[in-house]
């Protein structure tokens, strides 16, 4: 009640923290999420799940960025500074949840409750952070769910922070929440880290290059002839397909599939493409396939954004080591082997293009792909007709190979869930940990129905291609 | 996917409708809810709340009110018309929820889950209102809740269409959804309904009042010497509290008490009182408590707006059968039978001043009262200081006393969880049903911390009434 803290202390809201703020409508909100499974470790009984959430719920140590909330929000005038509280002043009992599934407890009713609470904004007057723990999964089995606001970190640093969040050691029975763990790991919440110099994978990199570096867009724009590599893919190059670059409503479905690493690598031996090649294969068979399915086929490829890791293996982490290329799916295409081959000629030629630029261009070519964009959801005109920047965004995220634990449990499955714009009404986003590939589907549930057929496809994508490399090798 | 409905039929937003819609903000929306706990019959197993949800996702027979929508919600320019959808065209899927509480299942966990769904606003793009079953409650019980927009229908006729949906025989194995009921009887949604006539214990009476009656407000205020009868209490003329009536945040506790109605019925008769004075005794000596203990000792009396029935017993329904008196809740004594009394005269005095009036005098008082709140609240000035019309609104609907099923199982509890506003950070409503007096609190979870303690002085105020009458008597 009258707990005795210290005053919040203030923060002046930069220019990315700002354009995420701005970024935001009724519709199209920024956070980013994540999925996770865990199997209770032997011996455990009916009250384990509940025992592991009083244990978090006791660690008031949190950590400066999931401290931070806002003065006042009201875009575009009233909007900030941030206020740092104390620790003690954030209430857990609302940032921290502990919900449960109805009988039978099967992927299908997690999927639904995930599904709503991924559509559910924020609460800009509170640390902008939540962390849900989920029992009653078939099996003694439990999930977490975990959702933090892009202005406080990208999905990237969220994933990162999870994954800190847990033991290495099966038999270290701390559970450790997310909120104690600083994914900026520099003591001070987001306005006060260093200006971020990179351009990341995330939209925060995206904001950063745009509300920052106007002039960057003028002087790429001049220089776009160094864009205009033939074997580039050009923004605003592709079809434009009303299911998946319209406008959005409040409303997402959240869906997954997960494969054995072992699978995909034995098709990229086969073939003799990338990890990556076959992810993005799948998604564009499962693409074409859903959209033939809700009547609109495919007769022009499909084109995706796709981050691409730049860093050189003896060069330390952080800095300007991540740039997105434009790849065409080639959803045109029946034949999968074919479809596949094209794909990675597709990414091959990207890359190399990209390589072949000096650092300032590629920070150009950044800008003038993501510009625009984010220029059209400002002005509130993304998503009203016009072509589309790209159709969508696949991104693959390497994590950890080696086995995890919270409290003496065993993490199974782990899943990005991202964030929708205007314009863009899905997201695909894998994340590869204790050797599986983990595929997070998010999806605009007005412009994308039955998203779980999608899941579906993409099993269907890989069982196809493990079928023909069988054959032929 | 392609279903094949008809177009959607476009009504004009009324004047009364789009009151509510303006008269909605970010932190106060206006949305009215109830929750309900069953016990299942005799021998259910552990599928039977699984089956129950299977059998009402059925039905898509959904009544006229259901099918509602907005064609754009952009208050105060672009909003309406409605759009009736064809009844098919509305997604069960999304307005019925099936959900589970985590264990141990008590009524500790149902609140808090209820105060989260209670806190999240409706989306103005589908029709506004939201069923859910939840199942694990401890004994194999399990709850519903019910939530819906106030421009589709107050929190009388949301109870009354609740009440319509269940059986009175416990042999029936019917389990009717709300959605199939019309609690307009008229076959046709709200805007096209008969013009509201009278002025209910609703906000829709309310705003209905004053959006289309300025004129009525300008005549009351010239005859205000026929409300300024010594024995009434005027609107804005009790004390403001910090706690009750400052700005409300996004986020509310909803938490209940229930009571076998023959409790409140000695008290009652042990005082000479009626039964809503009882109610109002125990709601005054629980307010008394609390703020006491969050450092607000009452010097002066606190003022409730107290709905007051003014139907004659052989009257048939409908028309202008219900106002709204202002009483004192003397939460300056301390004595509990002396506050008891007191009440009692307060009331007394309050419903023979308005019995004594004319039903356009009634009229008229009852809109200078609400007029000024709603005015208030239109220009976002409501809760910026200044006093407030009425500390809060303590309402006492009653329901029928016969017992009531839901595909066999039987109606335990059902409480009414009403709306706040800015300026009127607490409610407490109470519906007598099946021989019990079901309260149910809503409060502001920023402005009222441990709302529980509210609701455990409602019962510590009640066994010291039943102590001191038996002493007496």
């Amino acid at each position: 009640m009258s707990k005795q803290t210290r005053s919040p202390i203030k923060h002046p809201l930069n220019l990315v923290d700002r354009g995420f703020f701005l970024f935001e409508s009724d519709e199209a909100y920024c956070h980013v999420g994540l999925r996770a499974i865990f199997t209770p470790p032997e011996g455990a009984g009916p009250e384990f799940v509940r025992e592991l959430v009083a244990s978090m719920r006791e660690r008031h140590d949190v950590a400066p960025t999931f401290t931070y909330t806002l003065a006042h929000h009201l875009p575009p005038l009233l909007l900030g500074p941030w206020l740092q509280l104390d620790p003690t002043a954030v209430d857990l009992d609302y940032h921290f949840r502990h919900s449960a599934l109805p009988r039978p407890g099967s992927q299908r009713e997690l999927g639904i409750l995930i599904s709503r609470l991924h559509s559910r904004p924020l609460d800009p007057s509170r640390p902008m952070w939540e962390q849900h723990i989920i029992e009653g999964l078939e099996d003694g089995r439990f999930a977490l769910y975990f959702k933090v606001h892009h202005a406080l970190m990208d999905g990237v640093a969220g994933t990162q922070a999870f994954i800190k969040s847990l033991a290495t050691d099966p038999a270290n029975p701390v559970a450790r929440p997310i909120w104690t763990v600083d994914p900026h790991n520099t003591g001070a919440g987001p306005s006060v880290q260093p200006r971020i110099a990179t351009l990341s994978t995330g939209l925060r990199g995206i904001v950063a290059g745009v509300a920052d570096a106007g002039r960057l867009v003028l002087d790429a724009a001049k220089k776009v002839s160094e864009v205009r590599d033939p074997k580039n893919v050009l923004p605003f190059g592709g079809p434009t397909s009303p299911t998946l670059n319209g406008r959005i409503s409040r409303q997402r479905r959240a869906v997954t599939q997960t494969y054995e690493l072992t699978r995909l690598k034995a098709v990229s031996a086969a073939y003799g493409v990338t990890l990556n090649d076959v992810f993005l294969a799948i998604c564009a068979a499962a693409l074409r396939r859903y959209l033939e399915d809700i009547g609109e086929p495919q007769v022009r490829s499909l084109t995706a954004g796709v981050p691409v890791s730049l860093r050189q293996p003896n060069v330390a982490a952080g800095g300007n080591a991540v740039s997105m290329v434009l790849a065409k799916l080639h959803t045109e295409l029946a034949d999968p082997v074919e479809r596949l081959n094209a794909i990675n000629r597709s990414t091959s030629d990207g890359k190399a293009a990209l390589m072949r630029k000096s650092p300032a261009a590629r920070e150009r070519e950044a800008v003038l792909i993501a510009g625009p964009l984010v220029a059209q959801s400002l002005l509130g005109i993304a998503g009203r007709g016009g072509l589309p920047h790209a159709n969508l965004v696949l991104s693959n995220v390497p994590g950890p190979p080696a086995p995890h634990y919270l409290g003496g449990a065993t993490l199974e499955e782990a899943y990005p869930l991202s964030m929708l714009m205007h314009s863009q009404a899905l997201n695909i986003t894998a994340f590869s940990t204790g050797g599986r590939l983990n595929i997070g589907i998010v999806g605009c549930r007005d412009k994308l129905p039955h998203l779980q057929r999608m899941a579906n496809y993409l099993a269907v994508a890989l069982a196809e291609l493990e079928a023909v490399a069988k054959t032929h090798v």
